[in-house]
């Protein structure tokens, strides 16, 4: 654990301030916590799980550090309750998800794919590690509540993990007024305060950032989420590094490690406000500073759909700042049509400091990709997730990514909540048939 | 890995017959893999992750065995050429979920309790555990079909498993005649064969395990789809004597870990086949026979609904067999509502042979600690994995369990499959009034 407050910092102007009042720098750029100073003495840890096995980095939260010869006969009360910040709840199931090679996908991609499953966290996106640390440090802060501005996966995060922390805080969540009935049902499922707001929401996100009213939100690309978001590339680097991502084998001593700072050529993610897109960077930044990562960072691409690609459309003109866009068409990629991305600056940044790009990617190839990732490989995603498998095509095609790159897909969000009413009408058959037409199909 | 073809064994009889001809004993129980011998020489294992942590007590699947030190400088192509049968695909990314203490429910469940998320699985329930190992098999044996007999969790799981491994089985799937189109569009996601059955499903379930047609049925008590389901149970069972279960910290060495045998009191799951619930007395077995647990077993817990709990009738009349139900009613936990479980009188063993009991819950109280879950801890389940905390409820008013008693609830699948049209009706406030409304919530 990092300092309680440390300090927050500006990417761009290099700006600092403190933590918790400010969320943007006065240049208009977002803050993020200032920790790539206390990054040069990270090494991967030994132990811990989920988004606290890295709370070196993060700014709230312990790995209990307890002996553990010390406390094997210890009971399981005296162990617990030797370290009460040990993670506990829903937010220490947060992140440790799978990152697993995807060879039935390989000819497909163009490259040589893995993917990391976001949607195996407790709310089913990795909306779960931003909240995690979120709420555990509104709990340690002795703060009652926390609030966020979405209608979707974040969300339910955020209500889930304020349920999920022992005297933790409670959640508002900021709806637009013409949510439907179904997404204000699965939120409220978890029990927060929910309340809708008429007007920009745009203009809201940045609104309750400056609000002083008594509530921490942790909204998209605020420097809590951010810090939490890092994990996820944190993840990625470290099974790289330890061949774990080659061989499904986890080394598990830190010196059984390679220290050359192997790590795929590329990470892929869908890109909505840019928070992800921004931690994903601050990890490797961190992890350099680490000297756990080469100089050649991985590649960073970040998908957007086509009906509303603000960042792409800057990084395509060269543009040092991202526009606006309108108000976004319909796409399936709903999840992530962000016409004001609070971080879009931020993340074209990132992708140009990393050699990577902003694409954007139309409906019909978001729903082909998401067929494919179901069909060919056994993942079930929302819509925003396939963007990256549709951004790798065309990344293969254009020839930024060649056959042997080593290329990660982050599948951001699960697709379960997506239900078609209608499915296909396959043939009835009878029992005392059923022998013969098995032996037909596999004949 | 054990070697590629043991014997199956009868746990009542003590019959042997050999596998894959086989799935049922001469005298009408099941069978299971005979792995308690070769579990003797078992030991925690250093690496590997998943299912395929524990291969070497399962009938396929490797843990690649490189010296870590000699590949560390070899590509990752060439790491992976050095085993092909390393885990690759959505299969190895099943298991390793979660097992967390959530404090917050102690005194509504009345003891010290721990869930363990199954729902981070790739689709979304335990039963990834055994479709995975169930189509490594059928990879591993070059057989082009697997099968399955459910219209839920299990069809979906087979679907996206068999699709996932690279040069992999294709899957059929057999649903009944009146599925709602819903579930066959969720189902066809993964794009398995799909075959509407007319006539009984009990009986189907049956007469596939007795089938000739070349498909390897991978039901919900088959030896492949057990020896998967074990996973659960050495997970929990390896976090605890770790002490990563108390302490969130995961010692990551064999040597360093607690060899005390250290265990929960009980473990509860829900029971609809009851193959589960052999699978995790399976893995006591085996974990006893390898000294690595008290002789104190766990107490198992198996918790049916009321509206279809032939189990618990027999467990509760002292009965020796499981007589099967008439017709299931209407119950929220309509995935457990099995009338005729083909793995009931092995899961009657399992609970006395461990001290524990198996027990039913009704609709009203599986809903309310459905709600309690997410409320209070911010897990989102479906109803049969509720009836967990309403059966430990049970037991701890009962006196069966006690306040300082760990007890893990398995949560056996997401909720998140299931939307309601309607949510609650929050209040419209103006984003003018909205820092005023903020002050009020929190004042």
């Amino acid at each position: 654990m990092i300092d309680s407050a440390p300090p927050l910092t500006c990417y761009r102007c290099g700006a600092t301030a403190a933590f918790p009042d400010r969320k943007r720098c006065a240049c208009g750029e977002p803050l993020w916590f200032d920790t790539e100073g206390a990054a040069a003495d990270f090494a991967w840890p030994d132990s811990g799980t989920g988004v606290w096995r890295y709370a070196d980095l993060l700014p709230v939260g312990s790995r209990a550090r307890s002996d553990s010869r010390a406390t094997e006969s210890a009971s399981a009360s005296e162990r617990e309750s030797a370290d009460p910040r040990a993670p506990a709840g829903v937010g220490a199931a947060a992140g440790a998800t799978p990152l697993v090679r995807v060879p039935t996908l390989d000819a497909d991609a163009g490259c040589r794919l893995w993917v990391k499953d976001e949607s195996e966290n407790p709310t089913g996106s990795f909306k779960d590690r931003g909240s995690a640390v979120g709420a555990a440090w509104a709990a340690s802060a002795g703060r009652e509540w926390i609030g966020t501005v979405s209608h979707g996966n974040m969300a339910m995060s955020v209500a889930a993990n304020a349920a999920g922390v022992a005297d933790g805080p409670n959640a508002v969540v900021l709806v637009p007024d013409d949510i439907s009935g179904e997404r204000l049902a699965a939120i409220a499922r978890y029990d927060p305060t929910v309340l809708r707001v008429a007007g920009d929401y745009g203009r809201l996100y940045r609104e309750t950032l400056a609000s002083d009213a008594p509530v921490e939100f942790v909204n998209s690309d605020t420097p809590l989420r951010v810090a939490g978001q890092k994990t996820t590339a944190l993840e990625v680097c470290e099974a790289f590094a330890s061949g774990a991502a080659t061989e499904k084998e986890a080394e598990t001593t830190a010196e059984a490690r390679d220290p050359s700072g192997r790590a795929p050529d590329a990470i892929v993610l869908p890109v909505s406000s840019g928070g992800h897109a921004s931690a994903t960077w601050k990890a490797l930044r961190e992890l350099q500073a680490a000297n756990l990562l080469a100089d050649d960072l991985p590649r960073l691409y970040f998908v957007q759909t086509a009906a509303c690609d603000p960042i792409a459309a800057a990084f395509r003109e060269g543009a040092d700042e991202v526009t606006p866009d309108g108000d976004p068409g319909d796409t399936a990629a709903y999840s992530i049509a962000n016409a004001d991305p609070p971080s879009g600056t931020r993340t074209l940044a990132a992708a140009r400091a990393t050699g990577g790009a902003v694409l954007s990617v139309p409906d019909d190839e978001i729903l082909d990709a998401k067929a494919t990732l179901a069909r060919q490989a056994g993942f079930c995603v929302e819509p925003a997730s396939a963007t990256t498998l549709a951004g790798i095509r065309r990344l293969s095609s254009s020839g930024d990514l060649s056959a042997d790159d080593e290329v990660v897909a982050v599948l951001t969000g699960t697709g379960f909540r997506e239900l078609d009413a209608d499915g296909p009408n396959p043939d009835t058959v009878s029992l005392g048939d059923l022998s013969g037409r098995l032996r037909d199909l596999t004949g």
